[in-house]
């Protein structure tokens, strides 16, 4: 609690945001942390799915409640936003929200394809209310793409987009990269461009519609990958990294670290830029009988035996637990990182009192340790605010953006529209 | 060639890059691309060591050389920059990037910990210079964590930011994912903060100082693991996605197609909040048979035995092709992506059409075909413009920057300055 600053950045900037899931939410949240006032329009009742994916909870299944069920998932992409309830299905529901949108700055939505047209706030229709707003969309496919009216989520998007093709080991199926980069790698790359497009608007007043999709957000993820292609003109092969490559870079693999748990294991890679890694890892593991040796001396000559390199690296890895040999290799300045796992993380001394992990107090689900953005403003974190209950901020934004008042606002709950 | 526009969104915007493989330069290469001029600041003779990474070729293990071995690699990450040489280590060279820091908007590196600082450029001396500048710095590791001074690349990142630790196989050691994530993903986030804090100055003239680990980014990349962990208590395995989890989401997994080649897949998810997702693959695959009944027709119900729905599943899927199969199921609108390898991505002709891939025409390689930004800009992508050769614009940045004049910089050339 009371870990790092208001960040001020994007103050005064107003964001409507139409946005569910993650690859929309994680988007407009790196502008609410950076300190734009975010509107999260969620419709009464039900709100944003992602407040509700915990399985065997009310609601999981599609099932209509009001129940936030998982709210760890939900404060995770929603933190520092604001909630306001419309129901966009009534007139007067969509009279508030084109109201809201004549005074945003910013308007982001990842709906299905053809929902936002549909709900009649199409780009044409917006840019008539406000031709300065910066209107965003994410989807899954491309405008003229042959997939452009498919849905996607997280998973199908790195499928198509490549990155589950070189993901796995070279003898089994491909398996999908844990962490949601087709939905947080999406969003960040919107997130780069609005803020482009809002620092021209500052200057010309001048509005703009943009439009990513995950699979081709994919593709700016790929490009090493790609790069090999090019080279190669062959389809890059997945390599599990358990050992290092036949004539590729060597040492530069996962090594095994005791007590041998599923993620006992330390990255450990010598750069082919860097020719001293070897000789420093070399001092490390006191094996400098080899220093000079013809066999290993340079990348070229580890190449063409990586199972002898790779069994002299684990040798001393497996004596070592991760932690150490992440810090004694690490010391000696060649690369190596120890695979911590998600439980590592969470309970990381540093990472807490860095401001990286935040803990929050929710009204309802109390106290919630989750990730911040990872930047660092003038040596500080940005301050994590707790995730918005639905239709918590109506008064607020109704209030501040358009004037209602009480009474206006108490006739609009009557209705049923807020 | 000719496709999309040059985006002015930073238009007059200067940067002096110090950046060096890919974490640094994908965050420039997006100002770039959004308009900004970015300056790379390179060692004459050999520049940003990317330029030579490819095995087997000169200066692939550290040797001195002038060639860019692997241009494919470097292009990818230093398109539409400008280069300018500068002996840093002359005194002569070193007072030249000052005068240029003075002009500058934003500075960004990505050096090894302390190098920038051995350089007589750490934020307190930069900052002197030029008050307004936004100083940016990508590392490894976190200023106070206990692996502050060490070094890392992607891998390493990706080791120590858990998302190692949750790819791959539950029954094998985990994998790296495939995509650069440690490095790119870094980037970006980066790039966030950077154009926030310059929407600020915009208004303020105030400068600032970001600084960013390669491992806390990672975390931001990992908040659907973590948030499962905050559920669970427990570490989240490693589940390799060829097969539903018991319990879990039922379908929602990688399945086998014709002709059964190693990327021959199809992701298919059936999302918990919309459960007319089945109902439609049930369709899709002609076994509208099963529609109502009670063993399948809930994602409870399917949760109890994914094996008998996955064998449903594949019975289909193996008699089309990837693309086949993520046709048909996409119109239907159930989630479907085939797993595209990188040969398949760099030949699809709608990426290409869209202008997701690019072909520049560079001086030296030729005709290269490359990932271009992904987000339009009112229908347009930005025009790919080629890597700059080492040193190429050092008479138009310190002449336009500088006025320097052609004796002037005649000086620097025979002194070995740039």
């Amino acid at each position: 609690m009371g870990v790092g600053v208001e960040l001020d950045c994007l103050e005064g900037i107003r964001v409507v945001d139409f946005t569910q899931f993650e690859a929309g939410p994680s988007c407009t949240e790196s502008l609410a942390w950076l300190g734009a006032e975010v509107v999260k329009i969620e419709n009464p009742g039900l709100g944003d799915p992602g407040r509700r994916l915990q399985k065997g909870k009310p609601g999981h299944d599609g099932a209509q409640t009001i129940t936030d069920s998982d709210p760890w998932y939900f404060h995770q992409y929603n933190a520092n936003k604001k909630s306001v309830t419309l129901n966009l299905k009534s007139p007067r529901g969509l009279e508030i929200v084109r109201e809201l949108l004549k005074k945003a700055d910013v308007m982001v939505e990842n709906m299905a394809p053809g929902t936002i047209e549909r709900l009649g706030l199409s780009y044409d229709e917006v840019e008539k209310l406000n031709p300065g707003i910066i209107y965003c969309q994410i989807k899954g496919f491309g405008t003229g793409s042959p997939y452009e009216k498919s849905l996607a989520f997280d998973m199908i998007a790195q499928a198509a987009g490549g990155t589950i093709s070189v993901t796995g080991d070279a003898d089994r199926p491909p398996v999908k990269p844990g962490p949601s980069l087709g939905d947080t790698g999406t969003g960040m790359l919107m997130a780069i461009s609005l803020l482009g497009a809002l620092f021209k608007r500052s200057k010309t007043g001048q509005g703009c519609r943009l439009q990513v999709a995950m699979q081709d957000a994919m593709i700016h993820y790929m490009r090493v990958p790609l790069s090999k292609t090019q080279l190669t003109g062959q389809a890059v092969p997945r390599d599990g990294t358990s050992r290092s490559t036949p004539g590729g870079l060597v040492p530069n693999a996962l090594y095994p670290c005791k007590p041998g748990g599923p993620n006992d294991y330390v990255y450990v890679f010598c750069s082919r830029a860097n020719p001293e890694h070897w000789q420093r890892l070399l001092k490390v593991m006191g094996r400098e009988d080899l220093s000079g040796n013809a066999r290993y001396d340079t990348q070229a000559a580890r190449a063409e035996r990586p199972a002898e390199v790779d069994a002299i690296v684990a040798d001393w890895t497996r004596k070592h637990t991760k932690e150490e040999a992440m810090t004694l290799i690490g010391a000696a300045s060649v690369p190596a990182g120890a695979v911590f796992d998600t439980l590592e993380l969470m309970n990381d001394a540093s990472l807490a009192e860095r401001g990286i992990m935040q803990t929050i107090d929710h009204p309802t689900t109390g106290k919630v340790k989750m990730p911040a953005w990872p930047v660092r403003f003038d040596g500080e974190p940005a301050r994590v605010k707790p995730s918005p209950l639905l239709g918590q901020h109506v008064d607020d934004v109704l209030g501040s953006w358009l004037g209602l008042d009480a009474k206006a606002l108490g006739a609009l709950r009557k209705e049923g529209i807020v």
